[in-house]
């Protein structure tokens, strides 16, 4: 076993190795680019730690592990121009460096040269992970759709709200760990153990980030600290609120949602007053923490040594402890 | 072996219980829109058809046929947004029925179902679909690349033309073919000789469709003859006409395809009698020939008998003598 940050050089790198430098340019510089934006390369970092955990040798999961990646990156170009974002990790998107239709098609080729990446894997293998690949990359596509149809909704509730989280973030970290475990040749029983306890983090993950973006230290957030409250995003921390307040406050709340003031700093401090008086930043908290736990229990009866457990569930306390 | 029309519509029976009745329905029912808008079915119906002459049974290339078939109305609702297209067979565009961004997430959305279509296959047969599926994937996307290039270059030569139109058409084509051919279990050689035939035959294709765009009959062509002209592409009608043209004549030509007239029909009629004049319209026409010629040659070492190789002459020729 490594270190998370000796993973995470062996990953980059790889990718350092993955050559994209073909023509036509126009339709592989920005899928250079993109690829070389930086991140915390979370998922392929998981796939590589679950392959050593179940006694396989990380370095069997590298391909794998850059199909997430390279999946992962698809869906920002395409998200990216979705939401008509002009930054992504504080520099220019795809769409606003190059233009809507590259974007668009660098992001297509993106999503193929995922697939390739398991080309060096056997047949059993290869359509195991594949399955596994489309499944989810499928439902990250729904998670997408749900989350543009609940911004003209006004009635989602909470249990839908998780929902879209699951598919739109948590199943990808769920199957990095579990293209791990396959390409470890670890049990079904441990494969599904493996896939339920990413799953549970990446909810947490993401709840922990509706949080941080309201309640993150500006110094350490990457991001504008109240973004999501300044686009009126629907978050858990704006449901749960919902929920508890008042019918006064769920008015004033539902108001405030409805404004795009120039100046949002009086919005953001209100929000966020309203976010803790009617509970919802505790209840927040306490999901992110709910998810952790549960997490944690599904990998109680996994076939593999305690101290292997121990590195996952510091790798989860580690991802819940940030305020990045 | 069926006729034409009897694979036809064995497709079509198949397609209609290939159900996408899914929610989210922002996301699916574009795509079971795009999928019930028509067209030839010349790519699923070439899958099924090969598979039958090299002694499988076409039944079981029917999942590899619509894999093919989807990912062709991917890229047809993914070039329609870069083509900012507001018709397709008549009807409303995906993006101009929905929006740009149903289309892109739509279209991503096909792109994973056509690969899941390969999960029926055996590991192995898998493997060899999936990857001959995602170089094919990848070479269209190039083609579409190209031809966004040349739309601002005026030096494209008519090698770099035809390695276009051989990437954005004739490759998938070419893979339908040899997909029919792996499913059936023929030998690499054979697997290879059909994907040629079919990759010559996708260039004629193509080449029909210039000269048919131009010089078609209005009656039974189904677009606005003389579209490429009115919209200054860059076809191989084009490109010889140049290649050909004195200097005064492409001069006249050049000039030509930088207007946008609001009445079209004397810059159609001008530049269809310089096509003529320059020699360019016979060669267009000699071209499809020698394309179709070549495909027809490579039919010869097959190891399958002459009735089966007639049957592919036949239906090529019958693309060849179409007039729409």
């Amino acid at each position: 076993m490594l270190s998370i940050e000796k993973y995470q050089q062996e990953f980059l790198d790889f990718l350092q190795n993955y050559s994209v430098e073909k023509e036509p340019k126009g339709l592989y510089a920005p899928i250079n680019y993109i690829l070389q934006l930086g991140g915390k390369r979370l998922r392929p970092v998981l796939a590589l730690m679950t392959t050593d955990v179940f006694g396989g040798a990380y370095k069997k999961a590298l391909n794998a592990a850059l199909a997430i990646e390279v999946f992962h990156n698809f869906t920002l170009v395409h998200d990216d121009i979705m939401d008509d974002a002009p930054l992504r990790r504080g520099k220019s998107t795809v769409h606003e460096k190059w233009d809507v239709n590259t974007g668009i098609l660098s992001g297509d080729a993106m999503l193929i040269m995922a697939y390739q990446l398991f080309e060096g894997y056997t047949p059993e293998v290869f359509k195991t992970l594949n399955q596994l690949f489309s499944k989810t990359a499928l439902e990250v596509c729904e998670g997408q759709q749900y989350d543009v149809d609940f911004e003209t909704r006004n009635d989602v509730t909470i249990p839908e709200y998780l929902k879209m989280i699951e598919y739109k973030t948590s199943v990808l970290v769920a199957a990095a760990m579990k293209m791990g475990a396959v390409i470890a040749g670890a049990n079904k029983e441990d494969q599904e153990h493996i896939y339920e306890f990413g799953r549970n983090l990446g909810i947490a993950f993401q709840l922990q980030d509706d949080y941080l973006d309201a309640f993150g230290d500006p110094k350490t957030f990457g991001k504008q600290v109240g973004g999501d409250i300044i686009e009126n995003k629907k978050t858990y921390l704006y449901l749960k609120a919902l929920e508890f307040a008042s019918k006064t406050d769920q008015e004033r709340l539902v108001h405030l949602f409805n404004t795009n003031p120039s100046a949002t700093d009086d919005k953001v401090t209100e929000v966020k007053q309203l976010f803790i008086s009617t509970g919802s930043e505790t209840a927040t908290k306490q999901a992110v923490e709910v998810y952790t736990n549960r997490a944690f229990e599904v990998l109680e009866p996994l076939k593999v040594s305690e101290n292997r457990k121990q590195l996952l569930r510091d790798f989860g306390n580690s991802l819940m402890r940030r305020n990045v």
